[in-house]
Protein backbone atom coordinates (compact mmCIF):
# COMPACT_ATOMS: atom_id res chain seq x y z
CA UNK A 1 0.00 0.00 0.00
CA UNK A 2 1.48 3.14 -1.53
CA UNK A 3 -1.42 5.08 -0.65
CA UNK A 4 -4.03 5.41 1.85
CA UNK A 5 -7.54 5.23 -0.12
CA UNK A 6 -9.68 7.17 1.74
CA UNK A 7 -13.51 7.83 1.42
CA UNK A 8 -16.30 10.54 2.44
CA UNK A 9 -17.00 9.11 4.82
CA UNK A 10 -13.62 8.64 5.96
CA UNK A 11 -13.51 12.39 7.14
CA UNK A 12 -14.96 13.58 10.60
CA UNK A 13 -14.16 17.46 9.41
CA UNK A 14 -12.05 19.32 6.64
CA UNK A 15 -8.73 18.01 7.25
CA UNK A 16 -9.39 15.40 10.16
CA UNK A 17 -9.96 11.47 9.05
CA UNK A 18 -10.11 8.57 11.19
CA UNK A 19 -9.32 4.66 9.56
CA UNK A 20 -10.11 1.61 10.88
CA UNK A 21 -10.49 -1.91 10.17
CA UNK A 22 -7.86 -3.38 7.24
CA UNK A 23 -6.29 0.06 7.01
CA UNK A 24 -5.61 0.49 10.19
CA UNK A 25 -4.51 -3.14 10.82
CA UNK A 26 -2.24 -2.13 7.61
CA UNK A 27 -1.13 0.83 8.86
CA UNK A 28 -0.39 -0.53 12.18
CA UNK A 29 1.17 -4.14 11.75
CA UNK A 30 2.78 -3.91 8.11
CA UNK A 31 4.06 0.02 7.74
CA UNK A 32 4.35 0.17 11.61
CA UNK A 33 3.52 3.39 11.83
CA UNK A 34 3.78 5.72 14.81
CA UNK A 35 2.51 8.95 15.52
CA UNK A 36 3.70 11.89 14.19
CA UNK A 37 4.81 9.96 11.08
CA UNK A 38 3.81 10.78 7.21
CA UNK A 39 2.01 8.79 5.45
CA UNK A 40 0.91 9.34 1.72
CA UNK A 41 -2.79 9.35 1.20
CA UNK A 42 -5.39 9.99 -1.72
CA UNK A 43 -9.16 10.51 -1.52
CA UNK A 44 -11.23 7.66 -4.08
CA UNK A 45 -12.09 9.95 -7.33
CA UNK A 46 -10.45 12.87 -5.89
CA UNK A 47 -6.89 14.70 -5.53
CA UNK A 48 -4.15 13.00 -3.61
CA UNK A 49 -1.31 14.55 -0.72
CA UNK A 50 -0.18 13.86 2.34
CA UNK A 51 -1.23 13.17 5.80
CA UNK A 52 0.34 13.06 8.99
CA UNK A 53 -0.92 10.20 11.63
CA UNK A 54 -2.35 12.05 14.90
CA UNK A 55 -3.63 9.31 17.02
CA UNK A 56 -3.28 5.05 16.82
CA UNK A 57 -5.52 2.65 18.81
CA UNK A 58 -6.06 -0.12 18.92
CA UNK A 59 -7.93 -0.61 15.88
CA UNK A 60 -8.36 2.77 14.55
CA UNK A 61 -5.72 5.51 13.09
CA UNK A 62 -6.56 9.38 13.00
CA UNK A 63 -4.59 11.56 10.46
CA UNK A 64 -4.41 15.30 9.04
CA UNK A 65 -4.11 15.07 5.46
CA UNK A 66 -3.87 17.90 2.95
CA UNK A 67 -4.46 16.89 -0.63
CA UNK A 68 -3.78 19.16 -3.48
CA UNK A 69 -2.12 17.31 -6.15
CA UNK A 70 -4.09 15.42 -8.76
CA UNK A 71 -3.82 11.49 -9.16
CA UNK A 72 -1.15 10.57 -12.01
CA UNK A 73 -2.55 10.70 -15.64
CA UNK A 74 -4.52 7.70 -16.75
CA UNK A 75 -3.39 6.32 -20.03
CA UNK A 76 -5.61 6.73 -22.99
CA UNK A 77 -6.94 3.11 -22.98
CA UNK A 78 -9.75 0.65 -22.80
CA UNK A 79 -9.19 -2.95 -22.75
CA UNK A 80 -11.16 -5.38 -23.91
CA UNK A 81 -10.28 -8.48 -22.25
CA UNK A 82 -11.76 -12.08 -22.64
CA UNK A 83 -12.98 -13.01 -18.90
CA UNK A 84 -9.94 -14.30 -17.13
CA UNK A 85 -10.54 -17.73 -15.23
CA UNK A 86 -11.57 -16.37 -12.25
CA UNK A 87 -8.02 -16.32 -10.15
CA UNK A 88 -6.57 -14.56 -12.43
CA UNK A 89 -9.04 -12.06 -13.22
CA UNK A 90 -8.34 -10.38 -9.77
CA UNK A 91 -4.44 -9.72 -10.26
CA UNK A 92 -5.12 -8.96 -14.03
CA UNK A 93 -7.56 -5.75 -13.21
CA UNK A 94 -4.98 -5.03 -10.14
CA UNK A 95 -2.21 -4.64 -12.71
CA UNK A 96 -4.18 -3.09 -15.06
CA UNK A 97 -5.09 -0.29 -12.50
CA UNK A 98 -1.63 -0.08 -11.24
CA UNK A 99 -0.83 0.65 -14.95
CA UNK A 100 -3.45 2.91 -15.61
CA UNK A 101 -6.21 1.80 -17.80
CA UNK A 102 -8.83 3.95 -18.00
CA UNK A 103 -11.55 0.91 -18.79
CA UNK A 104 -11.84 -2.34 -18.65
CA UNK A 105 -14.18 -4.01 -20.70
CA UNK A 106 -14.96 -8.17 -19.94
CA UNK A 107 -15.72 -9.94 -22.95
CA UNK A 108 -17.51 -13.17 -23.08
CA UNK A 109 -16.02 -15.62 -25.90
CA UNK A 110 -16.31 -18.89 -27.13
CA UNK A 111 -13.34 -20.23 -25.14
CA UNK A 112 -14.15 -18.41 -21.91
CA UNK A 113 -16.02 -21.33 -19.86
CA UNK A 114 -19.17 -20.34 -19.19
CA UNK A 115 -18.79 -20.68 -15.27
CA UNK A 116 -16.62 -18.25 -15.04
CA UNK A 117 -19.41 -15.76 -15.20
CA UNK A 118 -20.89 -16.90 -12.48
CA UNK A 119 -17.80 -17.35 -9.72
CA UNK A 120 -18.00 -14.89 -6.69
CA UNK A 121 -14.48 -14.25 -7.40
CA UNK A 122 -15.36 -12.16 -10.43
CA UNK A 123 -18.46 -10.06 -8.63
CA UNK A 124 -18.70 -6.27 -8.51
CA UNK A 125 -17.38 -6.83 -5.10
CA UNK A 126 -14.45 -8.90 -5.52
CA UNK A 127 -13.16 -7.09 -9.14
CA UNK A 128 -13.76 -3.34 -6.78
CA UNK A 129 -11.31 -4.76 -4.39
CA UNK A 130 -8.66 -5.33 -6.89
CA UNK A 131 -9.12 -2.29 -8.37
CA UNK A 132 -8.55 -0.63 -5.36
CA UNK A 133 -5.47 -2.34 -4.51
CA UNK A 134 -3.93 -1.25 -7.80
CA UNK A 135 -4.74 2.34 -6.82
CA UNK A 136 -3.38 1.89 -3.76
CA UNK A 137 -0.02 0.43 -5.06
CA UNK A 138 -0.14 2.71 -7.94
CA UNK A 139 -0.35 6.09 -6.13
CA UNK A 140 -3.23 6.25 -8.35
CA UNK A 141 -6.98 7.55 -6.82
CA UNK A 142 -9.36 6.77 -10.15
CA UNK A 143 -11.03 3.66 -10.42
CA UNK A 144 -11.10 2.25 -14.16
CA UNK A 145 -14.61 2.23 -15.35
CA UNK A 146 -15.45 -1.57 -15.52
CA UNK A 147 -17.80 -2.74 -18.09
CA UNK A 148 -18.95 -6.36 -18.80
CA UNK A 149 -20.17 -7.81 -22.65
CA UNK A 150 -21.57 -11.04 -21.34
CA UNK A 151 -22.88 -11.93 -25.68
CA UNK A 152 -19.72 -11.52 -27.48
CA UNK A 153 -21.89 -10.83 -30.51
CA UNK A 154 -24.14 -8.21 -29.91
CA UNK A 155 -21.36 -6.44 -28.15
CA UNK A 156 -18.95 -6.59 -31.16
CA UNK A 157 -22.27 -5.72 -33.70
CA UNK A 158 -24.12 -3.16 -31.88
CA UNK A 159 -21.50 -0.74 -28.99
CA UNK A 160 -18.35 -1.53 -30.59
CA UNK A 161 -18.04 0.76 -33.39
CA UNK A 162 -19.20 3.39 -31.54
CA UNK A 163 -16.55 2.59 -28.55
CA UNK A 164 -14.04 2.78 -31.59
CA UNK A 165 -14.57 5.93 -32.83
CA UNK A 166 -11.56 7.76 -32.30
CA UNK A 167 -9.43 5.59 -30.72
CA UNK A 168 -6.92 2.97 -32.69
CA UNK A 169 -8.23 -0.23 -32.05
CA UNK A 170 -6.16 -3.22 -32.07
CA UNK A 171 -6.25 -6.87 -31.28
CA UNK A 172 -3.64 -8.71 -29.71
CA UNK A 173 -2.92 -12.33 -30.93
CA UNK A 174 -0.55 -15.16 -30.91
CA UNK A 175 -0.68 -16.29 -34.81
CA UNK A 176 -1.06 -12.77 -36.23
CA UNK A 177 1.48 -11.79 -38.88
CA UNK A 178 2.11 -8.36 -37.91
CA UNK A 179 4.37 -7.12 -35.11
CA UNK A 180 3.30 -4.71 -32.19
CA UNK A 181 3.19 -0.78 -32.57
CA UNK A 182 4.65 1.37 -30.29
CA UNK A 183 4.70 4.53 -28.40
CA UNK A 184 0.87 4.66 -29.18
CA UNK A 185 -0.20 8.38 -27.62
CA UNK A 186 -3.59 8.70 -28.83
CA UNK A 187 -6.72 7.13 -27.94
CA UNK A 188 -6.67 3.11 -28.12
CA UNK A 189 -8.83 -0.03 -27.57
CA UNK A 190 -6.83 -3.18 -26.98
CA UNK A 191 -8.33 -6.45 -27.15
CA UNK A 192 -6.66 -9.57 -25.76
CA UNK A 193 -8.23 -12.82 -26.37
CA UNK A 194 -8.91 -15.54 -23.63
CA UNK A 195 -5.94 -18.61 -22.97
CA UNK A 196 -6.14 -20.46 -26.51
CA UNK A 197 -7.21 -17.81 -28.25
CA UNK A 198 -10.39 -16.26 -30.02
CA UNK A 199 -12.01 -18.36 -32.16
CA UNK A 200 -11.62 -17.62 -36.07
CA UNK A 201 -15.16 -16.45 -35.94
CA UNK A 202 -14.45 -14.26 -33.27
CA UNK A 203 -11.44 -12.71 -34.95
CA UNK A 204 -13.06 -11.84 -38.27
CA UNK A 205 -15.39 -10.16 -36.32
CA UNK A 206 -13.48 -8.26 -34.45
CA UNK A 207 -11.35 -7.17 -37.43
CA UNK A 208 -14.69 -6.60 -39.15
CA UNK A 209 -15.25 -4.09 -36.66
CA UNK A 210 -11.81 -2.15 -36.99
CA UNK A 211 -9.33 -4.02 -35.21
CA UNK A 212 -5.96 -4.73 -36.10
CA UNK A 213 -4.64 -7.62 -35.11
CA UNK A 214 -0.69 -7.66 -33.93
CA UNK A 215 1.65 -10.40 -32.24
CA UNK A 216 4.10 -10.76 -29.63
CA UNK A 217 5.91 -13.18 -30.97
CA UNK A 218 5.45 -17.32 -30.30
CA UNK A 219 5.32 -17.22 -26.82
CA UNK A 220 2.22 -18.02 -25.23
CA UNK A 221 1.68 -15.79 -22.27
CA UNK A 222 -0.44 -16.33 -19.28
CA UNK A 223 -2.89 -12.99 -19.33
CA UNK A 224 -1.98 -11.36 -16.72
CA UNK A 225 1.54 -11.18 -17.80
CA UNK A 226 0.27 -10.24 -21.31
CA UNK A 227 -1.71 -7.17 -20.20
CA UNK A 228 1.30 -5.62 -18.64
CA UNK A 229 3.67 -6.45 -21.40
CA UNK A 230 1.84 -5.51 -24.06
CA UNK A 231 0.63 -2.56 -21.88
CA UNK A 232 4.75 -1.45 -21.39
CA UNK A 233 5.40 -2.15 -25.25
CA UNK A 234 2.22 0.12 -26.41
CA UNK A 235 2.65 3.00 -23.84
CA UNK A 236 5.40 3.12 -21.38
CA UNK B 1 0.25 -26.10 -19.33
CA UNK B 2 0.39 -25.45 -23.13
CA UNK B 3 4.02 -27.66 -23.03
CA UNK B 4 4.36 -31.45 -21.66
CA UNK B 5 7.78 -30.71 -20.60
CA UNK B 6 9.90 -34.31 -20.63
CA UNK B 7 13.07 -35.35 -18.80
CA UNK B 8 15.31 -38.17 -20.25
CA UNK B 9 13.70 -39.94 -17.18
CA UNK B 10 10.57 -40.02 -18.94
CA UNK B 11 12.01 -41.72 -21.89
CA UNK B 12 11.44 -45.56 -22.13
CA UNK B 13 12.91 -46.02 -25.72
CA UNK B 14 13.44 -43.73 -28.34
CA UNK B 15 10.19 -41.98 -29.16
CA UNK B 16 8.26 -43.90 -26.02
CA UNK B 17 7.46 -41.64 -23.31
CA UNK B 18 5.73 -42.47 -20.16
CA UNK B 19 4.98 -39.90 -17.56
CA UNK B 20 3.11 -39.77 -13.85
CA UNK B 21 2.03 -37.96 -10.78
CA UNK B 22 1.40 -34.24 -11.52
CA UNK B 23 2.05 -34.27 -15.16
CA UNK B 24 -0.58 -37.15 -15.80
CA UNK B 25 -2.70 -35.64 -13.50
CA UNK B 26 -3.38 -32.80 -15.63
CA UNK B 27 -3.45 -34.22 -18.37
CA UNK B 28 -6.39 -36.68 -17.86
CA UNK B 29 -7.91 -33.93 -15.71
CA UNK B 30 -7.46 -30.38 -16.71
CA UNK B 31 -6.80 -31.10 -20.46
CA UNK B 32 -9.30 -33.99 -20.22
CA UNK B 33 -7.73 -35.89 -23.31
CA UNK B 34 -8.21 -38.87 -24.69
CA UNK B 35 -5.72 -41.71 -25.82
CA UNK B 36 -4.76 -40.31 -29.93
CA UNK B 37 -5.10 -37.11 -28.86
CA UNK B 38 -2.18 -34.94 -29.96
CA UNK B 39 0.04 -33.09 -27.41
CA UNK B 40 2.48 -30.33 -27.38
CA UNK B 41 5.77 -31.72 -25.83
CA UNK B 42 9.55 -30.58 -25.48
CA UNK B 43 12.28 -31.70 -23.55
CA UNK B 44 13.55 -29.77 -20.85
CA UNK B 45 17.15 -28.04 -23.00
CA UNK B 46 16.10 -29.71 -25.85
CA UNK B 47 13.98 -29.13 -28.59
CA UNK B 48 10.21 -29.27 -28.75
CA UNK B 49 7.49 -30.76 -31.06
CA UNK B 50 4.61 -32.92 -30.68
CA UNK B 51 3.41 -36.11 -28.99
CA UNK B 52 -0.16 -38.55 -29.72
CA UNK B 53 -1.28 -39.89 -26.28
CA UNK B 54 -1.00 -43.97 -26.65
CA UNK B 55 -2.30 -45.00 -23.63
CA UNK B 56 -4.06 -43.56 -19.96
CA UNK B 57 -4.31 -45.33 -16.83
CA UNK B 58 -5.04 -43.68 -13.21
CA UNK B 59 -1.86 -41.96 -12.58
CA UNK B 60 0.47 -42.59 -15.48
CA UNK B 61 -0.03 -41.66 -19.79
CA UNK B 62 1.76 -43.04 -22.42
CA UNK B 63 2.61 -40.87 -25.16
CA UNK B 64 5.14 -41.54 -28.86
CA UNK B 65 6.41 -38.13 -29.40
CA UNK B 66 8.55 -36.69 -32.31
CA UNK B 67 10.53 -33.88 -31.16
CA UNK B 68 12.66 -31.75 -34.05
CA UNK B 69 11.55 -27.78 -33.38
CA UNK B 70 13.70 -25.97 -31.59
CA UNK B 71 12.40 -23.45 -28.78
CA UNK B 72 11.45 -19.98 -28.79
CA UNK B 73 14.15 -17.68 -28.86
CA UNK B 74 15.36 -16.22 -25.56
CA UNK B 75 15.67 -12.94 -24.73
CA UNK B 76 19.21 -11.63 -24.56
CA UNK B 77 18.43 -9.93 -21.22
CA UNK B 78 19.87 -10.82 -18.08
CA UNK B 79 17.65 -9.05 -15.18
CA UNK B 80 18.92 -8.48 -11.91
CA UNK B 81 16.13 -8.44 -9.52
CA UNK B 82 16.45 -7.25 -5.83
CA UNK B 83 14.78 -10.06 -4.39
CA UNK B 84 11.12 -9.98 -3.62
CA UNK B 85 9.22 -10.75 -1.00
CA UNK B 86 9.08 -14.71 -1.46
CA UNK B 87 5.35 -14.86 -1.94
CA UNK B 88 5.92 -12.57 -5.05
CA UNK B 89 9.57 -14.25 -6.50
CA UNK B 90 7.70 -17.50 -7.42
CA UNK B 91 5.09 -15.25 -9.80
CA UNK B 92 7.80 -12.74 -10.93
CA UNK B 93 10.56 -15.65 -12.27
CA UNK B 94 7.30 -17.28 -13.62
CA UNK B 95 6.61 -14.42 -15.37
CA UNK B 96 10.27 -13.28 -16.75
CA UNK B 97 10.47 -17.11 -17.72
CA UNK B 98 7.52 -17.40 -20.25
CA UNK B 99 8.54 -13.77 -21.80
CA UNK B 100 12.34 -15.51 -22.14
CA UNK B 101 14.87 -14.04 -19.70
CA UNK B 102 17.80 -15.80 -20.15
CA UNK B 103 19.30 -15.19 -17.09
CA UNK B 104 18.17 -14.05 -14.00
CA UNK B 105 20.39 -12.90 -10.91
CA UNK B 106 18.79 -12.62 -7.62
CA UNK B 107 20.54 -9.33 -5.31
CA UNK B 108 20.45 -7.95 -2.49
CA UNK B 109 19.56 -4.47 -1.47
CA UNK B 110 18.91 -2.51 2.02
CA UNK B 111 15.05 -2.59 1.42
CA UNK B 112 15.14 -6.35 0.81
CA UNK B 113 14.34 -7.66 4.13
CA UNK B 114 16.70 -10.45 5.97
CA UNK B 115 14.36 -12.71 6.41
CA UNK B 116 13.67 -13.12 2.73
CA UNK B 117 16.40 -14.73 1.81
CA UNK B 118 15.90 -17.83 4.24
CA UNK B 119 12.15 -18.21 3.04
CA UNK B 120 11.51 -21.72 2.17
CA UNK B 121 9.39 -20.47 -1.20
CA UNK B 122 12.47 -18.72 -2.68
CA UNK B 123 14.54 -21.91 -2.03
CA UNK B 124 15.77 -23.63 -4.99
CA UNK B 125 13.41 -26.13 -5.83
CA UNK B 126 10.70 -23.52 -5.37
CA UNK B 127 11.90 -21.30 -7.57
CA UNK B 128 12.84 -24.07 -10.38
CA UNK B 129 9.45 -24.99 -10.13
CA UNK B 130 7.98 -21.40 -10.92
CA UNK B 131 10.36 -21.42 -13.84
CA UNK B 132 9.17 -24.88 -15.06
CA UNK B 133 5.60 -23.20 -14.74
CA UNK B 134 6.92 -20.66 -17.30
CA UNK B 135 8.59 -22.86 -19.69
CA UNK B 136 5.20 -25.35 -19.85
CA UNK B 137 3.12 -21.91 -19.88
CA UNK B 138 5.25 -20.48 -23.10
CA UNK B 139 6.17 -23.30 -25.07
CA UNK B 140 10.02 -23.28 -24.16
CA UNK B 141 12.38 -25.55 -22.87
CA UNK B 142 14.97 -23.92 -21.81
CA UNK B 143 15.35 -22.73 -18.62
CA UNK B 144 16.72 -19.04 -17.29
CA UNK B 145 20.41 -19.43 -15.96
CA UNK B 146 19.64 -18.53 -12.00
CA UNK B 147 22.07 -16.76 -9.47
CA UNK B 148 22.18 -15.15 -6.64
CA UNK B 149 24.27 -12.87 -4.96
CA UNK B 150 23.70 -12.31 -1.08
CA UNK B 151 26.39 -9.32 -0.89
CA UNK B 152 25.44 -6.37 -2.49
CA UNK B 153 29.00 -4.70 -2.67
CA UNK B 154 31.15 -7.76 -3.45
CA UNK B 155 28.44 -8.38 -6.46
CA UNK B 156 28.07 -4.48 -7.94
CA UNK B 157 32.21 -4.29 -7.43
CA UNK B 158 33.61 -7.34 -8.43
CA UNK B 159 30.88 -9.34 -10.98
CA UNK B 160 28.90 -6.52 -12.30
CA UNK B 161 31.53 -5.17 -14.47
CA UNK B 162 32.36 -8.11 -16.19
CA UNK B 163 28.64 -8.78 -16.53
CA UNK B 164 28.08 -6.10 -18.41
CA UNK B 165 30.95 -5.99 -20.68
CA UNK B 166 29.35 -5.87 -24.38
CA UNK B 167 26.38 -5.32 -22.87
CA UNK B 168 23.61 -2.32 -22.50
CA UNK B 169 23.32 -1.53 -19.14
CA UNK B 170 19.63 -0.42 -17.52
CA UNK B 171 18.28 0.05 -13.92
CA UNK B 172 14.40 0.97 -13.45
CA UNK B 173 14.20 3.53 -10.93
CA UNK B 174 10.97 5.39 -10.45
CA UNK B 175 12.36 8.79 -9.77
CA UNK B 176 14.91 8.71 -12.32
CA UNK B 177 14.46 11.61 -15.00
CA UNK B 178 15.19 10.01 -17.81
CA UNK B 179 12.52 7.95 -20.31
CA UNK B 180 13.16 4.59 -21.26
CA UNK B 181 14.27 3.41 -24.36
CA UNK B 182 12.75 1.25 -26.82
CA UNK B 183 13.73 -1.71 -29.27
CA UNK B 184 16.63 -2.86 -27.60
CA UNK B 185 18.55 -5.74 -29.79
CA UNK B 186 21.61 -6.32 -28.22
CA UNK B 187 22.77 -7.90 -24.99
CA UNK B 188 21.67 -6.06 -22.00
CA UNK B 189 20.94 -6.45 -18.40
CA UNK B 190 18.47 -4.57 -16.70
CA UNK B 191 18.27 -3.93 -12.85
CA UNK B 192 14.68 -3.25 -11.20
CA UNK B 193 15.02 -2.55 -7.64
CA UNK B 194 12.77 -3.57 -4.75
CA UNK B 195 9.76 -2.31 -3.53
CA UNK B 196 10.46 1.32 -2.35
CA UNK B 197 13.29 1.46 -4.94
CA UNK B 198 17.03 1.26 -4.09
CA UNK B 199 18.58 3.61 -1.61
CA UNK B 200 20.48 6.46 -2.95
CA UNK B 201 23.95 4.45 -2.15
CA UNK B 202 23.06 1.53 -4.03
CA UNK B 203 21.74 3.33 -6.92
CA UNK B 204 25.30 5.69 -6.89
CA UNK B 205 26.84 2.19 -6.89
CA UNK B 206 24.78 0.98 -9.83
CA UNK B 207 25.12 3.53 -11.98
CA UNK B 208 29.11 3.88 -11.68
CA UNK B 209 29.18 0.56 -12.85
CA UNK B 210 27.37 1.63 -16.00
CA UNK B 211 23.95 1.06 -15.31
CA UNK B 212 21.67 3.73 -16.81
CA UNK B 213 18.60 4.50 -14.79
CA UNK B 214 15.34 5.10 -16.98
CA UNK B 215 11.98 5.98 -15.07
CA UNK B 216 8.50 4.49 -16.45
CA UNK B 217 6.68 7.50 -14.68
CA UNK B 218 4.94 8.11 -11.29
CA UNK B 219 2.90 5.02 -11.13
CA UNK B 220 4.58 2.48 -8.60
CA UNK B 221 4.19 -1.43 -9.88
CA UNK B 222 4.55 -4.21 -8.08
CA UNK B 223 7.57 -5.74 -9.25
CA UNK B 224 5.79 -8.40 -10.93
CA UNK B 225 3.69 -5.83 -12.69
CA UNK B 226 6.95 -3.52 -13.35
CA UNK B 227 9.16 -6.54 -14.70
CA UNK B 228 6.11 -7.38 -17.58
CA UNK B 229 5.91 -4.37 -18.40
CA UNK B 230 9.54 -3.14 -18.43
CA UNK B 231 10.46 -6.00 -20.71
CA UNK B 232 7.19 -5.37 -22.84
CA UNK B 233 8.63 -1.84 -23.49
CA UNK B 234 12.14 -2.97 -23.87
CA UNK B 235 11.96 -5.97 -25.84
CA UNK B 236 8.86 -6.68 -27.59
Amino acid sequence: MNLLLLTPEDFLSGDSVRVSGFRARHIIKVLRAKVGDPLRCGLLGGDTGRGQITDISTDAVSLRVTLDTPPPAKLPLTLLLALPRPKMARRTLRAATELGVSRIILLNSQRVDKSYWQSPLVDEAHLHAAMIEGLEQSGDTILPELQRARGFKPFVEDRLPALLSGKTGLLAHPYSAATAPTGITGNCLLAIGPEGGFIPYELEKLEAAGLQSFTLGPRILKVETAVSAIIGRLFL
